[in-house]
């Protein structure tokens, strides 16, 4: 007979012998101190940190804009939409906020869904299954979102190595000519902050008739003048077939979507169970996801915050000599190489300095490459920058990891 | 070479071909005034209409305890949370909905997902990969997302018919004894209304050593004198290894979850990619949901008028010969069996009379089945149920559809 509870219980010691298992921290962030906040974590009550992890990379999840959309639309229309897109759940504003999405990345159409991961699963899925005989070609370091939702079409998949335009043409050429094709990749890879060569990749689009799905979670409201990702900064929107992102990210709500040809946005739209057969998103969120994209198409002051932010603090920690990898984006990341240490030092930070950085383990990072990654916002502030690489410095001699010489 | 825009548009044409391609109606639900709501399809600028298919079932998301809570989280936190459950985006509103929902369903745990669509897919999927050689037994009806899960599972699945004690126990002992085994079910069927046998699905569970799994979306909040659901009132909840539910339908809100004890909670949170890798619940809807679920815990006038709403609808449509089916519980479906006439009917009804029900077609209900689907809800009136009635007679005549004999 089988024993359930065993089996359960061994599936979690497994993490416990790794160093993965994960606790949640559990805070609470202050609307217009960000990026402080507050920590419920141990039995003193809250106590006030300063968060380097989040993804809110604008701070737009507080811009005054953002909340006052979302509180009109609390009160016009009420918490939840009720229902499916289809049965009473397709309000004006998602009609409103699919147009501004269409329009940011000079696409015809665009789709919302409930988040980023479903937009990737549920589109990708639903692509490779209307293209029978459709072959997948998929970067090697793809989310796990694209990974599900490749896997979930069931069609044939060929992984090259990461940003390798060499290997994906080697695979290209192997395969029938005939055969519907769909290269599938990340404009910015979140863990790393390297970028994907678009362009070449558009190129063997071209050269072997097949189909681009660029996931820019990452990069949407942060490159770009008005704030499409690196397809817009490139110039290279136009070619590719599907764009897909993230309003929960620089946007700072909620909720995940695509922008392509109205032809492909309805086949999407209509065959997809992961949009067809799940509430809308709350119009709450639409609301304020719609003031957030108008303003950042027009306000470049944050994304160049960001980027004066994030410039600042690798060029910091390179001085003190700490492992930051090279990260061409607003990623800072840097590398421990060890579940338990990158926990430990994790830990500290919180305890003794109120910095809150999650240790990122596997399965977000390939085993052995277990890092620390900071998100410096445009509200992360020089001083607070230097304190927290003394407390790095401290903490990485204290943990006997190797510091660089200064460089 | 592929010509994608042709398939593409073929996947179009299929739709519209068979009478199911499907247009969004585009609305705003007055807050204050439910079902009323104002409706933007036509060119004549927003236009009053009655909202009879809403899943808000209690118009939980217009109540002033949920505004009044959302509005507090906004300018407390902000719009979003910034991040996963892992990194950055664990709330303390999150902490403790979850054990608000956990006592709800007198379970040890619960976790949070953003939506019922997610929680089913991500916790079958998963729950099925932890147990090698697992076989899923699934009511033919099970909703999509519940199909999506058991399918990326990847493991055997044996399909019973319908509610069928006797069909589900012979595929249970077709089987290895020593074979994990686990029995997914819905408790209320949303498009036909009827119950599921959940204490002899528990028996058998019991006599073949199989783990249960209950989706109580369509019961939450609804059933039970907490609204706990069906296996609340049932007085099930105990027997049943994982309970589901939603937070987008009774609730008012958006998102869903799972009860069930500490372990597989803990193993769901620890392995599902659909859990791990999304950015969480934002925690103004989280802070809505818990003010919903406490005040559904201790009110049960909500519930009490929806039901009332349900009978006398029931009976109003019936005495005037109307084909209501047979439902045990608040859903309210009126066959009609084509495709096009559920559509035309529904049409009718928005333009003439202000009266918004969505037509349901495949791939939601068998075709052959469409119907028009009524959720009446304690605002709904009496005197607006018999102007439904008296519209539905008219329409009936007019499509050459037929009325039974007067009940």
């Amino acid at each position: 007979m089988t024993n359930y509870k065993h089996i359960f219980s061994q599936a979690i010691d497994r993490l416990h012998t790794e160093g993965r298992y994960r606790v949640f921290i559990d805070i609470l962030r202050n609307k217009g101190a960000y990026p402080n906040a507050r920590c419920f974590h141990g039995h003193n009550g809250p106590k006030p940190i300063t968060v380097w992890c989040s993804n809110d990379y604008l701070a737009m999840g507080q811009h005054p804009k953002v909340v006052a959309a979302m509180e009109e639309a609390l009160h016009d229309v009420g918490a939840g939409s009720g229902g499916t897109r289809n049965i009473g759940g397709n309000t004006h504003y998602h009609v409103d906020l699919e147009a501004e999405l269409a329009d940011l990345h000079g696409k015809e159409s665009a789709l919302l869904f409930t988040s980023g991961y479903v937009s990737n699963e549920a589109t990708l899925a639903t692509l490779a299954k209307l293209l029978p005989g459709c072959i997948i070609f998929s970067d090697e370091l793809n989310h796990a979102s694209m990974i599900a939702g490749i896997r979930n079409s069931g069609c044939e998949k060929r992984v090259f190595r990461h940003n390798d335009v060499e290997h994906l043409r080697e695979l290209l050429e192997a395969e029938d000519a005939d055969a519907p094709k769909l290269i599938a990749f990340e404009s910015v890879y979140s863990m790393d902050g390297d970028v994907a060569p678009i362009a070449a990749f558009c190129d063997l689009a071209d050269e072997f008739n097949a189909l681009t799905y660029c996931d820019e979670v990452h990069a949407v409201g942060m490159y770009g003048a008005r704030g499409g990702g690196i397809t817009e900064r490139d110039e290279v929107a136009g070619r590719v077939t599907i764009i897909e992102g993230t309003l929960g990210k620089a946007f700072g709500v909620m909720g995940g979507y695509i922008a392509a040809d109205q032809m492909i946005v309805d086949c999407i739209r209509s065959y997809a169970p992961g949009f067809i057969f799940t509430t809308s998103l709350s119009p709450v969120l639409v609301a304020g996801v719609l003031a957030s994209v108008r303003h950042l198409k027009a306000s470049s002051e944050e994304r160049e915050g960001q980027q004066a932010a994030a410039a600042l603090l690798k060029r910091l920690m390179a001085e003190a000599g700490l492992p930051v990898m090279p990260s061409v984006t607003h990623i800072v990341p840097l590398m421990v190489g060890d579940p338990v240490k990158a926990k430990k030092i994790s830990d500290i930070l919180l305890a003794e300095y109120g910095v809150y950085v999650q240790p990122i383990n596997y399965p977000t990072v390939p085993r052995g490459t277990e890092r620390l990654r900071f998100t410096p916002g445009p509200a992360h502030s020089e001083a607070m920058m230097r304190d927290l690489v003394s407390a790095l410095v401290e903490i990485w001699s204290r943990s006997e990891l190797e510091l660089k010489k200064a460089a």
